[in-house]
Parts: structure tokens; C-alpha cells; sequence
């Protein structure tokens, strides 16, 4: 991303936030994750506020260990398209997975959802982890490389079908009785490994061309997936290094698969908690942090180390010594938690609160945070962000209040939204299709 | 439904209309069936007008044949879910198939939606006729049977995942830090011959207790299927016998399931054509007649007949002697035309274009109109109507100019909504969960 170029952001429609327990925050309501009043204020603030798309991610299984405002949650599509009469230019991206749907269905209802909001709508294309889904789906969950194949078969379905109808097959001509040209009308007659469709979509092309793809998986297959179909990608940011080499892992693919490396925006997620000043930061961090009690931060802790049982322990003694335990199973996590609580002297009470309220490099004064957020963008690590506030009430009223006016002030935001589709939002042209005379020089087709 | 209720409606929302050239006629735009101000327009207008639902049906599969309009159109969930946020009283029914979907996306696309809508939400269930629709989702069509067995398991998958969650589950006690009682949420764990699923589903219940089940399908095994599960049926309307026979066959299955004859609702569907007088309905009937070429009704005529090329014939001598031809598939329809053209001394011309813009009772000036409905409602042949206008635009804004209010003149219409739901909209109690504590007197479960 240019440095002239202002930075765009999205953010996550989770409820309450991404804390466990960011429903017991005082700043939002309770009920979040199903309050549609919520949901709307929350997207119209953002949108006020220039940030250029909504992000709703979604899971397909739950179970009484589940973080508890995801028991009750508001299904992707529906609270999309509730937003898009609700809404005028904010981009809305949704997650629906590839190996729970079907891609006829799935192909309409973003279709759907983009002719509906002009042009606003993303897919989060993923193949869902976790293996209980398979249970609410009766059938055997894929094992990871055949989700991946079945997603690649199922985007060159829907994308296939989005190709239907030419921009200009529709004619709607009262006096001559011609509804549409023939001729401008495709039928996708795919059969394949896992599908056989045969199309046409019974539903236009939109002013996006198509909908975005976004893709949030970090595995080699998952970044084979992303440079080939998609648009953007939302990933984790563990640190500023992992992800830049992220980021041109998958450029690199786009262009293994033909495409240019600006044809796929990356947007790591990050969790920003910002006041006026450090202080007043970590006096809100600590607010999230405890918002667990302690023996819930002491069993999640325990989930890293094959479910130890912490409580046998003194809370305010040094961590304790645990010599091979958990080493069999996150081994790279259990080190690293040993290490940096002999390094920084703590006790087991505080190893467990910040285990269960992760931290990453952006918490801070409105400046510090802004800064960090400009040292990404220009050191290539991040064409944009994905907000995903523990507690979303109160983060993204402190972002819009202490992070937007510096990154303002520094020439490197901008609230006016320049176009009216998501693809405009994020420095995307608008998708051809692959039926569609192609200029000499760029030939390739998704 | 007693004769002092006020007679409730629901109108489909069909894009330009009912009647296969609709596009064409000049009160609505050419592209109705993707234009959502026109979407939005005539929800807000039949909810200022008390009309109680909007109704969208739906198809899996088109091809060059298709109804014009109907080749590009709003997938329902993704519409209705738009039409959610931008109505405030009037309920959202939509269709959706047992044969080409997943229970539990679609138990939670409707529960989401109830959720988003406050509780207005119903879901045509529909076992999908047209074979085709097998070619975009990679199986084989079920035969008939088959696919009535498919649906009767496929309802008692979402309707169990619909109770999940007791009303009074969820707690959110920010001082106590409990979530949810466990007691109150519930697993499904069905499994059945065609689906294995778990549960619990990840959104509460709504304002209704359930969406509301509509039910679309009037063979044997689809009365049955009405009788068992359906809360409305939504069934054709060829004549007032016929369907006050259907009313009560469906009533005796409901009761024959231990339901009450009360607990499922009747609405015939209707194709109002009216005016200040019958003259004047006549002539718009007329209009819409001749929104076809000839050309096209004698195809569409032809399809009775076996295609029977009738372009070899005088348009306008008498309709031609057939003989035998097309006995073999439509016989009844086909030996109904060639009598009633007989009876009439119609030529060619007339018969084809009577024939590809059917007509119902419910033509004429607004006094009329309105006593055909009464006629129906105290004959008990319906408990209400859905409005199918051949033309949206003038369709809706006839009726509601000539013949609501004479409907509310007799003291048979309301326009203020009593209640919130659909539920209370259709004059049906809110939907008790299987796992409340029943009064002694009435146990049975849906
Ligand atoms: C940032 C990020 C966000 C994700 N969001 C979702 C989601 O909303 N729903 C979901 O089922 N999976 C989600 N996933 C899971 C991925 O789709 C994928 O199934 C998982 O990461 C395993 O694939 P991988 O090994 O390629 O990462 C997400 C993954 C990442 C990295
Ligand atoms: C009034 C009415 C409306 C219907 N609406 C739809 C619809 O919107 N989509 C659909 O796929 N099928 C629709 N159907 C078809 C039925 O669901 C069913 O598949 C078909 O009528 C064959 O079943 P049957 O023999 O029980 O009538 C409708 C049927 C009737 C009678």
C-alpha cells in the first residue's frame, strides 16, 4: 500500500467483542451479539467514521465451554442484509463456510446481498476448524487438505456462476419485448470432483462485478486458496516480522497463479486498546483482563497444558515450576508462557489473566497506537486492518476518538469514502467477467 | 375464521408481478424483481395498509423459458432480512426447500431472522417441483414421495433446534458472571434417516417462540405434511368449492396429528383485478392480456397440447377441432379449454390469451371484489387471502384504493395491527417450547 494512499480499515461485528467475557463490560450492552439495535448503531458509527467495511465472522458448532455471547449469535447473511437497508456506504463481509453450504445457494445469497446494498458485499471464505460442525451437518468433517480442495472446486463454482449474465445481457425492452440477449446468458455446466452445476445463476451481475472474496486461513494450502481466488485475506498478527513474511507469502502466490500482487489486500486483525494516554490504556486493558475471574482465567491457562489443574496452586507465588507438563501438546506456547513469566518475575494469578486476554503491539495513547499502525503500513507488512475490539463499545469509541484524528493529522486517513463498493474501498477495480472481451495484455481470468 | 375477525392478507412479493409479461406494464419498473426501492416501496405501502405478511417465493432453476422477471430475482432471506430494517410491523414470509438445503443453516437463517425482524418471521416450506434444480446442487431429484418423507424429518430437525434454548435460558448476570443456566439449553441429538444433527443451535428463541411455518404443496402428502407441522398453507385458489374441500382436509390432518383445526390458517391465493367499476377491471384485465405477443400465448398454450404447433391456424376462426391431440398429458386442462371455447364460440386469438393470463373470481369493481372475499371467508373456504397481482404496482394500489376500504365499511378489515408478530398477525398464541412444563390439558409437542 502507497504511503500517499490513505489506510483502510474494517471491522469485526462480534457482539460484545472478542474478549471471552466482553459481555460483562459496563460500556455495551449485555445482549450484544443478538441486539440488532446494536449491531446497527455500531456499523452507522463506523461508517460516520470512514471505516470502509463491516466483518462478521461466524462458527457452526457450539457446546457449554463456548465463549458465551458466540452461544447466541446472529447468523452472517440475515444481519448483513438487515445492515444494508440500515446503512449507505459501508462495505459488509460475512463469513459462510465451504464445506457446510452449497455453492448455488451461497452464490445467490451474496449476489443477493450485493445487488441489495450496491455493491457492499464480502465473502469470508473459510472451511471451519472446528470438527463439532460436522455434527449439526450429517456428514464426516473434511480432514484440512480435502476442505481446502473442496473450497478451490467451490469458488471456482460461484465464481463461475456470478460470470452468468453479462453486464449488458439484460435488455428489459418494453417495446420490443426483449427481455434479455440469449447470447449474454451463460450456463456454467461444471462438473467436477465434489460439484456438478449446471447455472445459470437466476441473478444479475452487481455494480462489484462480483462480490469480494476475503480468505482467513494461514496454512501453505490456505494462502495457496488466497493467491489464487481472493481479494483480501484477513489473518492473524502475531508480530510485525510474521506478518509482513505473511503478506508476501501470499502476494507471491497471486502471482504464481497470474495475478499481480496488488490484486490481494491483507488486512491483519489487531485488537487495539487506546485512551489519551499509556497509562489510561493499561488502566482499560486491565478493566478487560478482569473481567475474568480468576478461576476461569486459571482453566483456560490450563487448556494450553493438557488441562492442568492450576488451583492446587498458591495465586500470588512466582509461577510455578512444571517441569515437563504441557510440553506434549502447544509446546511452543507452554515454553514461551514459562519463559516470560521467569523473565518478568510473575506470579501465577497474573500469567493466567494475561493468558486469557491476549495483548498485541496495540495498546496505547492515541499517538503510540497511530504510530504503530503507520510503522506496519509502511514497513509492508499490512495493506489495512481488521479491528476486532475486546470490547467493542468502548474500543471503537476510543478509536474513532483518539486514533482516526492523529492518523488524520498525519495526512494517512480519510473520512469521506471515495467510492460505493467494497471493491472501491479497498483499491480493487471492478471484476470483470470472464466472458467479457479481455484487453491484449490481461488476459487472465480467476 | 368467525365473522367478526377482521379478514387478514399477506401479498407476494414478486418482482413486476404474477403474470409472465408483467415487466412490461407501465405501472411498476422493468426491473422490479432486483430494484429494492421498489422492494421497500410496496412492503412500507401494504404496511400502512394493513396488510399482516409479504411473501416470497422462490426457484432453484431457470433456463431460457423461464418467466421473464423471474430469471433475476432477490434470493429470500437476503431480501427479507433487507425488508426487516426498512418495515416496522408487516411479516416476512419466505420460501425456502427441504430438498436443497441444510436444517441447520436454514433453522438458523430463520431464527436469525425472527430475531432481527422482532418476531415476524415465517418460512414457506417447500419440497421444490422442478427437476432441474437437481442440476445446480450435484444430486439427484427425489421422486414425490420421497421428498414429503425428506421434509417431515427435515421439520423436526429445525423445529427441535428452535428449542434449544428455553425463553428463560439466558441469564447475562454481569454480578454473578453466569452466562446461561445449563439446565435450560438443550441438545438435539437426532438422528434419523436422512439427518445426523447435535445441536444445540447457536441463537435463542424469538418473540414467537418459532417462525412461522407456512406450507406450500396440496397433495395428499403435502396435507399431511400441512397438518402436522404447518401454522398457514398457501394453496391455489381454482374455485370456492374446491378450496373450502382443501380447508377441511387440511383441518381434519391437523386434528388427526392432535393438533386443532384453528392451529393451521388457510390462505388461497388470489389475483385481484379491480377498479372504480367492472368496466373499468375489464379493461385493465384487458391491458394486461395484451401485455403478451400472440406469438407467446400460442407457445404457452401449445405446452398444454403435447406443443402443438397452433400457428398453422386462422387466429381468428373459431378455436380449431383437435381431436386427440394433447389428451395424452394436460387432459383435463386441455379438455376443459376446447369446452369452454365451444360453449363461448372463442376463436384462436381469444382462447390463447385467455389462457396464458388465467383469471380468478376476483375481478371486478371493488364492491364486487370485496363481496367475493366475505363470500369466501363466511363460506369457510379461507381464513385469508394471499394477494398475487398479476401487476404489482397497479395490483397493490387498486386494491387498496377500492376495496379495503369497503372492507372496512362492512366492519371486516382492520388496518391498525392489533399485535407485533406474525404470530399475532395470523391470530396464532406465541410457540411454547416441547420442554415447558405443559398445562395437564394439552401436552402434545409439533
Ligand atoms: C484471522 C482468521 C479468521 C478466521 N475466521 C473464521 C471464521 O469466522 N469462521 C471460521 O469457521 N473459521 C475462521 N477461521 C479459520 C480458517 O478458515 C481455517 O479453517 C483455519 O484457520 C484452519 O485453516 P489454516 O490451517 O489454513 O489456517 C479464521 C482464521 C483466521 C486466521
Ligand atoms: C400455492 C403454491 C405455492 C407454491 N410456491 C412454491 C415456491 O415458491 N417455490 C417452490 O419451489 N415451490 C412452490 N410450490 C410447489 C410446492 O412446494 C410443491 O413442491 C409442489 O406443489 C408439488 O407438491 P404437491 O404435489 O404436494 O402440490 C408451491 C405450490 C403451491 C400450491
Amino acid at each position: 500500500m502507497s504511503q500517499t494512499q490513505p489506510i483502510p480499515f474494517g471491522i469485526m461485528l462480534h457482539g460484545a467483542g472478542g474478549h471471552m467475557n466482553s459481555w460483562k463490560h459496563p460500556s455495551g450492552p449485555a445482549d450484544a451479539s443478538v441486539n440488532l439495535d446494536f449491531y446497527i448503531d455500531t456499523a452507522r458509527k463506523a461508517e460516520a467514521a470512514g471505516i470502509r467495511f463491516a466483518f462478521v465472522a461466524d462458527g457452526l458448532y457450539i457446546n457449554e465451554k463456548s465463549i458465551p455471547h458466540f452461544l447466541n449469535r446472529f447468523e452472517p447473511l440475515t444481519i448483513l442484509s438487515a445492515l444494508a437497508t440500515a446503512t449507505r456506504k459501508i462495505g459488509l463481509a460475512g463469513t459462510v463456510s465451504t464445506s457446510y453450504s452449497d455453492p448455488f445457494t451461497v452464490a445467490r445469497q451474496f449476489a443477493s446481498l450485493d445487488l441489495i446494498s450496491g455493491g457492499r458485499a464480502g465473502w469470508n471464505v473459510v472451511t471451519t476448524p472446528l470438527e463439532g460442525s460436522a455434527k449439526n451437518y450429517s456428514r464426516p468433517h473434511p480432514e484440512h487438505a480435502l476442505r481446502y480442495e473442496i473450497a478451490d472446486e467451490y469458488l471456482q463454482v460461484t465464481q463461475g456462476l456470478w460470470d452468468s449474465w453479462d453486464d449488458d445481457a439484460l435488455l428489459r425492452n418494453r417495446d420490443s419485448g426483449q427481455f434479455f440477449d440469449p447470447a449474454k446468458l451463460h450456463a456454467l455446466n461444471h462438473k467436477g470432483r465434489f460439484f456438478q452445476v449446471a447455472g445459470p445463476l437466476n441473478i444479475s451481475r452487481s455494480p462489484q462485478g462480483q462480490p469480494v472474496i476475503f480468505q482467513a486461513g494461514s496454512s501453505d494450502a490456505g494462502i495457496g486458496l488466497a493467491g489464487k481466488y481472493a481479494d483480501a485475506v484477513f489473518t492473524h498478527s502475531p508480530s510485525l516480522d510474521d506478518t509482513r513474511q505473511f503478506l508476501r507469502q501470499v502476494k507471491t502466490s497471486a502471482v504464481a497463479h497470474g495475478r499481480s500482487g496488488d490484486d490481494v489486500k491483507i488486512f491483519p486483525g489487531i485488537n487495539p486498546v487506546v485512551a489519551a494516554t499509556r497509562e489510561e490504556a493499561e488502566a482499560k486493558y486491565q478493566r478487560i483482563r478482569d473481567l475474568l475471574t480468576i478461576d476461569e482465567a486459571l482453566a483456560y491457562l490450563g487448556r494450553f497444558f493438557d488441562h492442568h489443574d492450576f488451583s492446587q496452586y498458591d495465586l500470588d507465588a512466582p509461577f510455578p515450576e512444571l517441569g515437563e507438563v504441557g510440553r506434549n501438546s502447544f509446546r511452543s506456547t507452554t515454553d514461551r508462557i514459562k519463559a516470560d513469566a521467569k523473565a518478568r518475575g510473575l506470579t501465577l494469578r497474573q500469567v493466567a489473566l494475561e493468558a486469557a486476554t491476549p495483548r498485541d503491539q496495540f495498546v496505547g495513547s492515541g499517538e503510540e497506537v497511530a504510530d504503530e499502525i503507520i510503522r506496519w503500513i509502511d514497513a509492508g507488512a499490512a495493506d489495512g486492518f481488521i479491528l476486532g475490539f475486546a470490547v467493542s463499545a468502548e474500543g471503537l469509541d476510543d478509536f474513532i476518538q483518539h486514533v482516526i484524528p492523529v492518523l488524520e493529522a498525519r495526512g494517512r486517513y480519510q473520512r469521506e469514502l471515495p467510492g460505493h463498493t467494497l471493491r472501491d474501498h479497498l483499491g480493487l477495480p471492478r471484476k470483470q467477467s470472464r466472458y467479457a472481451a479481455a484487453p491484449a495484455s490481461q488476459e487472465q481470468v480467476a
